[in-house]
């Protein structure tokens, strides 16, 4: 196999099949691990260089942890693993003809090639409003968001125009999936704990956090308790939750909803994803934004390719519209495709994929959370919330990260104190959404 | 007095006499803290919402710690002190006459200013290569390093042009100072103990570290066993300390000195600091980028003009050309001048600033370090590592810092691990120090 020039210093073994991995998120590093002490070459491609534990990224934005702590060097993953490497680059498409991936710096062959390059923000193609909005999908997004709701508020304190004042004191969520509940209930902590503490000179009943919604409930993707009660829940802490409502534009200052108008200079997009499909796939095995696979999680019409995670939609009699976009399904099947992909070398039947629905969850700020368990038993309160704390802490990257997080939730929930107020991406308000070029001095 | 109108809003108390300070650094800050409780109204101007802990800035650079808990929320400090008030704006300069700050959201009138301003990076003058070298004097400034330098790896694996490699495997710091001093170092133990394990497929024994100081010795500001002893710890790590050189220009790939050339992709800048003079005073009030003060921290000329900290200089028997600009000076004078206030206020008499010098330290990496004490005895080692890392802890602002920070060291010390290698800030290498935009999705 001809090695590319830009990728192949330090890529030795020809003579071993090569497994090139696309994305480093729970599908793709799953899938690593289960290949350690593999007869094959594994070559990770990712264009950040760690992995974002994404269900922490609100946090991150609501100034209750670092960055840091909710991301993992990918490279530490495969230390000790000879036959791993990783590479920092963008992919720009595949060749499925001559079993290829582009990228950035060149190509590069493969045996066997998984794309498991999960979602991006779904715009539902508003593209007048796309750069106007905060995603949150992210780790610089979610800094985003932080620097921008408190620069905000730096300037609400300082403008006397009383109508710039609305627009900074309303924040708007657009979206009632996990993030968006997530999000408004830790901007009501935010508002009720801290901010007023900061913020001596500014009136926070005039604060206001609108949480928007298209269909008729929260939290769609779990139990009618759940959705019910974390509308409770958020309503309870001052929410101005408005099911059933679609935003029909946002030009920067006003957010036109099919129900009428609200003025803000703040509207955080969580209103759903779609799978990041990859250039080079036939449109027959693409439906709504997603990879169509059969039960091993190949590529519909492809021998070698596999598809898994968010990007991959796998039709079954249990999920006839694919799996739910969701942590847990990304991991099973990153784990599942290392043992296929064992099987296929060493010429062994592949087992089919069953994902094992290990319940779901959401906070809802302090002592406040919802849980579904496997079983169709729900519950919620302060134990929901400890148990959500605890499943949170465990699935976090590495040791560290897990000391730091802990020291982190201990410390606010004694003091009702965030750490991380910094605002270290500077917004031009005149307005927003343009970072300001960083001085150098 | 008038009160102008973007400034004005809940700044109530107008017939208390306002004190200005700008800066809200070791100076400013000690000054505010000194005056809570007196009959003055305070309002303290920055461009950042935080204080940033500069001496542990290179831990940020080098991985070792996250930006966050090094640097504290001003509004914090302000909490419960009613007649004090915090604005985030950037002064465009001072008129003496009329009283009055500029700043990019109008005037504000004061009573008593305090120029707390601090120092910014000394490029003497050198403005071609400026922007082409990494400064380390702000929190973007180490977030910058270490994506740069994390980076130039990720492209080091990929390149097979030798000279290219050379370039980023090769990195020259500039200045024998702390800093320069603290980041050789650090870089040492990165080499020694982290990248070769992220990086097994790079030759680290082509990684070279070159420390360039003008002058013949290290640590200038301390004693000769400190510049002596830091001198061999270094060499002994691996670094390559170039003295008597100077650094004549850079244009983005070789570093030309007067004694030779170094093929490089970084160069850290850490050559020296000059007052961050603002604009509106006396050219015979500035003498060598800081501003003259007598004995009280008065500007000289002025009746009710204030400077402390690095951009003050007060010339006297004892410091012929200033005090050192070190951060234990800027927390005197910021508490004395806070003294003096109360006293003009009440209408006492003022008492002249004396520095008390409690000594000064650097480490230079893991166990080692150089400790100068006042009474003229020096020493080095475990036991001055370990005095080093308890000052440091002590001065960190706030409790949360200080437990995620001792946290981190005690995980590295055990560990030699260091958990922060995000590469957030994204650097085009065809290359390099031209940001990328970061892409929305």
């Amino acid at each position: 196999m001809p090695i590319p020039a830009h990728l192949s210093p330090a890529i030795p073994e020809f003579d071993l099949p090569r497994i090139v991995i696309v994305g480093g998120g729970f599908a793709g590093l799953n899938l690593a691990k289960k290949l350690r002490k593999t007869n094959a070459q594994v070559v990770l491609l990712d264009k950040n260089n760690f992995q974002t534990f994404q269900p922490l990224l609100y946090q991150v934005a609501t100034a209750g942890l670092e960055p840091d702590s909710i991301a993992g060097p990918l490279r530490k993953t495969f230390e000790g693993n000879p036959n791993h490497f990783f590479r920092m680059v963008k992919v720009k498409g595949i060749n499925t003809s001559s079993n290829e991936v582009e990228t950035t710096v060149g190509n590069l062959s493969y045996d066997y090639l998984v794309l498991a390059n999960g979602s991006v923000t779904n715009y539902f193609n508003k593209k007048d409003f796309r750069p106007k909005v905060l995603p949150l999908k992210r780790v610089v997004h979610a800094l985003d968001v932080r620097s921008h709701i408190l620069q905000n508020f730096e300037q609400a304190v300082m403008t006397e125009d009383h109508k710039e004042f609305e627009k900074m004191m309303n924040l708007v969520v657009v979206g009632g999936g996990p993030t968006g509940v997530e999000v408004s209930g830790a901007l009501a902590e935010l508002k009720r704990f801290i901010l007023p503490k900061d913020y001596p000179d500014l009136d926070f009943s005039k604060m206001n956090i609108h949480l928007i919604e298209g269909s008729g409930r929260l939290l769609n993707g779990m139990s009618d308790f759940a959705g019910r009660e974390s509308l409770k829940y958020l309503q309870k802490m001052g929410i101005d939750v408005q099911l059933n409502t679609f935003v029909e534009d946002y030009d920067g200052d006003t957010v036109t909803l099919n129900s009428g108008k609200i003025e803000t200079a703040t509207v955080i997009w969580s209103a759903g994803v779609r799978g990041n499909v990859v250039d080079g796939l036939a449109d027959s095995s693409v439906e709504r934004s997603r990879i169509l696979v059969d039960d091993f999680n190949r590529v519909k019409g492809l021998e070698n390719v596999f598809a898994i995670g968010d990007v991959a939609m796998m039709q079954n009699e249990d999920y006839p519209n694919g799996h739910p976009m969701v942590a847990p399904v990304a991991m099973q099947q990153g784990r599942h495709l290392g043992q296929n992909l064992k099987n296929l070398i060493s010429k062994k039947p592949l087992d089919p994929f069953k994902y094992f629905d290990k319940g779901s969850m959401a906070t809802i700020g302090k002592n406040k959370a919802v849980v579904d368990m496997p079983n169709g038993m729900h519950f919620k309160g302060f134990f929901a919330w400890l148990i959500w704390m605890f499943v949170h802490i465990m699935y976090l990257i590495g040791f560290r990260n897990k000391l730091i997080t802990l020291n982190n939730w201990i410390w606010s929930y004694f003091t009702y104190d965030k750490g991380t107020r910094l605002i270290i991406r500077t917004f031009n308000r005149k307005f927003i959404r343009r970072p300001v070029a960083v001085n150098k001095n």
